[in-house]
């Protein structure tokens, strides 16, 4: 099938229905590459296996699910028939790492029955050109109508002893720093992986998280995740170390159940991305095309955020986002705060609020984030406080109308916060009150945190129960045109394809970690490969005092250069980015700041020109609307030379190119603020050589040039 | 102290500090016929003991609470001082067994000091004329701030092997029959004693729960409960059947913890009422004058209720709450009813609903309860269906909008229905709107209901969690103006004086049981001195057809005689009260119909004529702002004859007494609907003998006489 122009949605479907049960099913990608078999053992068991470019990726792995006080449905199955498809279409994006993206499969749908008790559930196969995505369907069944899960088992068998970089699979933080090492390495390193965290339920000594990237001894780059997480438990991997099998292992809810499901319903998809080139990996929308198309009709209200905030300094513990010292504990409502006496250390107040306003409307930034503005951060974590926040109640030196009005007069938007303290019923007992206010008041985006244990005790933050409260959240707010960036919350798995408001996420480490101990070098380049697989990462990269040296006591810092700091605008996507040092941090540096300003949060291209997982990575992307492109590179502790070829950029244009590198002497222990700039008119002939330090990097700008630039700057 | 006169509300408060520690402390009653002493003994535990005119009503008895994570408030102590104070008021509840009801009791508040963290709790006693109430509470302090109790350790050592009215205790269901035993009986019996229900998970084999009501050897009647049940677990009480000594036992959470408290809090109060005379203990007002006073500022829209309700026809298996048999299961939003086969048994229907509308006008009826009117029947229970029903959508049969308008055309409002199933935080993300549906189509009262276990699973329906709810649920019924009569909820605890919106529970064993296989024939003369002591209960009286003869297959029937059923009007109190039968049943008997259409249902004055819980009950009203009287009499299987003074009467006025006697032939299995009615003129001397048959009663009526009544109607 030949390539379908851009912005025609077509779809063709052929259909193929069986009619006699058969053992085995194949299928191949659109481009051959790939073929998945699937047949059903002498047990009843359905099986499949996946090959790419005739090589196993998933050698025969069973498929199935353990149910709740039923036989189940693992065995005793034959097939009833299948039907087969083929699907290509082009869609938009609201946002994104580029402008369009193409959804092409090709499918088989596999009708089991199951003899004893008598019910059918269809497995779907969808094999795009990078990789493969099934689920389990459950039509509408008087055998299978409401069901529990126990467990589902779904198989992974993986060919070797691969190179995997993992986190300990927890039920309620996916907030570790990345393990390299083989896959029979992970039960002896899984204790010193599993780092204290404000909540944290980790389950086997072979238990990982997905996304899962690995890479086999032969140079195939592996991906495990799913996609479509809707009303169901969050999936971890459980590794039989023995045999090198993978099973699913989902989040269980306080009694131990996995899932409560009533057909005709679906599980999630669950995905293999796999290739030789690592970059693959990258450009892959499996996730995304997973899916369901965009649910909101009318799609103008969101936008991608460039923001600043006060929140590093309460991070790094300069600051306090409590408002006092003076009480021991809070009763909403009740305690008094005009009768508490300030702590001095509260950053939420105005005079600071309107400093960050100044700063985000001279430089250009949309939104100004608050966090510590509402009562109740005295005593708002691991209390097991039911009503820890009610979300619409300023401190008295928070004047939120004033405030908001200010910002309004500079063009710059206010950006909410609502932390639940994982109480999840107050928050959405408050949850209209909360979003009204910030309507009523011009704010257009949350960010939302779920820290510490979920309240009701028993439930997690990845079961099911967890994840209706997060879509509970996103589809309220987008009754209200608000855009949410939830952090805590369940990892993404493409869900902003259908609900765009969810602008951003974290759930993953982020850069709050390089204040609280470091993350390590080669962290970032693993959350592209793994974390944004599901969707983009509020990061919140850009710390230029990296050594944290305003504090009395900096401790150990940012393991990162500062050019390194720039590079991530482009090498972590997301259309929701956070300059997120202090702005006296950027004045002291506003060269190297320029490319924050600069750098686009929209693409309509991207090319990932260099990629390897805990290594290095080169991504270049091309910005909404505009022939400009920004270029970001990383290395992990490993200092590394590049040369970019700048064959991207349009052949008759020319460009002002301003490189940010690291500075001859820079290392991110020792000079981290070392770098360079330099300028110069490129083409797409232009080959730019790069030295980057250790855990460095670099960041380029190609703007297109004027007829003046070209005349004003010299050729690089 | 003196009496107090009525509406002057007088507080008279004697301080006395105490400074240096000391052993013990006692309190009397103010008339002298309670005892309390409270000691610390050598482990430094907290005890206390209580007499009732010299003798032991508990014997010395610990206090104390077990913390997780801590060492606990269970020894260690000292008194650090006390306080002692007295109070007197009278108050006017909202709706009442009295316009007026004394609260007056002597106080002791203990300090304890506990050196090792070094804390205080404060155990406050109120010692009133018909028992005691007494609470923990823990002040603001560094030392115990947030904490988590693990189990509370209240302890009520009893004097002999008691007889006691008790059901299992149980997290989940207060819907046992009671049986009636000595306490060292109840290990053995308590296998029997659990019967099926919808959910239920008891917990020990010598739990109970409370209201509890016993008997001595020697006379004594003695009631345990507690009162003020507000954002804690509810209480149980575990026997050592050894040493005849109960424990609270508080219902734990998903996790096994048993309270998330932080200081300043309370305990809610734990009451001992006892006396050497039945009446007393109905008498007692010990439960609501626990209570805070009233949060409601203008009470002006709670009004007492007579309903009838589409509803027994559904319970007894006529007709159903489902509009179709067609779908194996519902998904709301997604299922079409309009294009289902209706099943012909929905009960809620435009037609029928008129029907009961025509009835309840002509018969002078408040309200009209309807259940089965929304979405979602067809599969509400037992599923763990998270979204079950929405509140707001009517089945394609029940036109909301005209069956109200048709009603209120006849003076007559529609009871609005909210089943939850126990999915309680989809109830709260529909309450906004389902309490807005109400007030936009005139309802203002709800019935709401918790069948089946909650969601989500392993909280339990007495639960701090669930008790939140339910409080959630009724204070935002109040921002509506809507009355609650909440079922399946936590047995209530005097909570209806400070939210008199709370109009109702059920909470216990209903008259639904009749119908599901039937209770025992001594049911209904315990609840009086057990569920009620908490508040109302809407119990559904007034099954006439008590053989269910409109059945095809009619079952065992209610276990009472037809005249019983007029008698619970009166012996079982409640603002709400329903006629639950079907029209047609009533109007075969409209001559014993009368009585409940006369029947008050609110009260200026309640005399307790005669009691004994397990046998008999007499009690006589005199109906809010009249000079009428209601009285009511009941027996359990044994025939009674009794004969009723007059006294309460008006001593210089006549009445019109009508008198509802069981039938000389009547017997409540062979014979129920046998009965006599009698009228004549009465004044305060007259006496009226009555008789009762097996599980039989007597409802007697006193109209205050016109002139020309006293002509037409002769003399008793």
């Amino acid at each position: 099938m030949k390539t379908l122009s851009a912005r025609l949605a077509c779809l063709l479907f052929v259909f193929f229905i069986g009619t006699v049960a058969m053992a085995a099913e194949s299928l191949t990608s659109p481009n051959g590459n790939y073929q998945l078999n699937f047949s059903v053992n002498a047990q009843g068991e359905p099986v499949y296996e996946l090959f790419y470019k005739g090589k196993h990726v998933i050698k025969p792995s069973r498929l199935g699910l353990d149910l709740k006080n039923d036989p189940g449905l693992l065995n005793g199955f034959t097939i009833a028939g299948t039907q087969t498809a083929s699907f290509d279409e082009t869609w938009e994006p609201v946002w994104g790492e580029e402008k369009e993206i193409r959804n092409h499969y090709n499918e088989l749908a596999v009708t089991l029955d199951q003899a004893n008790p008598g019910r059918q559930v269809v497995i779907r196969f969808r094999l795009f050109d990078e990789g493969l995505g099934f689920r389990y369907e459950f039509p509408l069944q008087e055998k299978l109508n409401y069901f529990v899960v126990k467990e589902e088992r779904t198989e992974f068998a993986m060919t070797g002893d691969h190179t995997a970089f993992w986190i300990a699979g927890d039920y309620d933080t996916q907030e570790y720093d990345y393990t390299e090492s083989k896959l029979t390495e992970i039960r002896g390193l899984m204790d010193s992986a599993i780092t204290p965290n404000s909540s944290q339920t980790p389950f086997s000594p072979t238990g990982v998280q997905t996304s899962l990237m690995m890479k086999s001894d032969d140079g195939l780059y592996i991906n495990l995740h799913e996609a479509a997480l809707i009303d169901y438990s969050c999936m971890h991997l459980n590794l039989d170390d023995a045999n090198l099998v993978f099973t699913s292992w989902l989040t269980p809810d306080a009694v131990g159940d996995k899932g409560y499901l009533q057909s005709p319903c679906v599980s999630p998809w669950r995905t293999v991305i796999a290739s030789n080139d690592a970059r693959d990996i990258l450009a892959s929308r499996i996730t995304l095309n997973l899916n369901e198309p965009c649910k909101i009709e009318d799609t103008s209200w969101i936008k991608p955020v460039k923001y600043i905030g006060v929140w590093w300094e309460m991070i790094t513990g300069k600051s306090s986002w409590a408002y006092t010292d003076d009480v021991p504990s809070v009763k909403l409502g009740i305690t008094d705060y005009s009768r508490t006496k300030p702590n001095g250390t509260h950053a939420a107040n105005n005079e600071n609020v309107k400093r960050y306003i100044d700063f985000a409307a001279e430089h250009g930034f949309d939104q100004v984030l608050v966090e510590g503005w509402n009562e109740g951060w005295e005593d708002w974590f691991g209390k097991s406080k039911d009503y820890v926040f009610d979300f619409v109640t300023p401190y008295p030196d928070f004047d939120i109308a004033e405030l908001n009005r200010y910002a309004a007069s500079k063009g710059v938007k206010l950006m909410m916060h609502h932390e639940t303290s994982g109480s999840m019923r107050n928050y959405e007992r408050h949850m209209d009150a909360a979003y009204q206010l910030m309507v009523d008041y011009g704010y257009n985006s949350v960010k939302s945190g779920y820290v510490g244990d979920i309240i009701p005790r028993g439930e997690h933050h990845y079961g099911q129960w967890a994840n209706n409260h997060y879509m509970y959240a996103i589809e309220k707010a987008a009754d209200y045109k608000i855009m949410v960036n939830a952090h805590e919350a369940v990892r993404p798995t493409g869900v902003c394809r259908t609900w765009p408001n969810l602008i951003g996420n974290e759930s993953a480490r982020g850069t709050e970690y390089e204040a609280f101990g470091g993350s390590k070098p080669f962290h970032t380049t693993i959350p592209p490969f793994t974390r944004l697989i599901g969707g983009p990462m509020d990061y919140t990269p850009g710390i230029f005092d990296t050594k944290l040296s305003f504090l009395e006591h900096p401790g150990n810092g940012v393991n990162t250069t500062l050019v390194k700091q720039l590079a991530l605008y482009v090498t972590m996507y997301s259309p929701l980015q956070m300059a997120a040092d202090l702005p006296e941090s950027y004045e002291r540096h506003l060269d190297a700041f320029q490319f924050i300003k600069d750098v686009a949060i929209d693409w309509d291209e991207t090319q990932y020109l260099e990629a390897e997982p805990g290594y290095y990575l080169t991504i270049a992307r091309k910005a909404k609307g505009t022939g400009n492109w920004f270029v970001g590179g990383i290395t992990n502790e490993d200092p590394r030379s590049t040369r970019i070829t700048l064959d991207f950029l349009d052949p008759g244009k020319q460009y002002v190119a301003t490189l940010y590198a690291d500075g001859k002497d820079a290392d991110y222990r020792t000079n981290p603020s070392s770098y360079q700039i330099k300028k110069g008119i490129v083409t797409s002939k232009t080959r730019i050589p790069v030295w980057m330090a250790s855990s460095g990097g670099f960041a380029l700008s190609l703007i297109e040039a004027t007829p003046q630039d070209t005349k004003q700057i010299k050729k690089w």
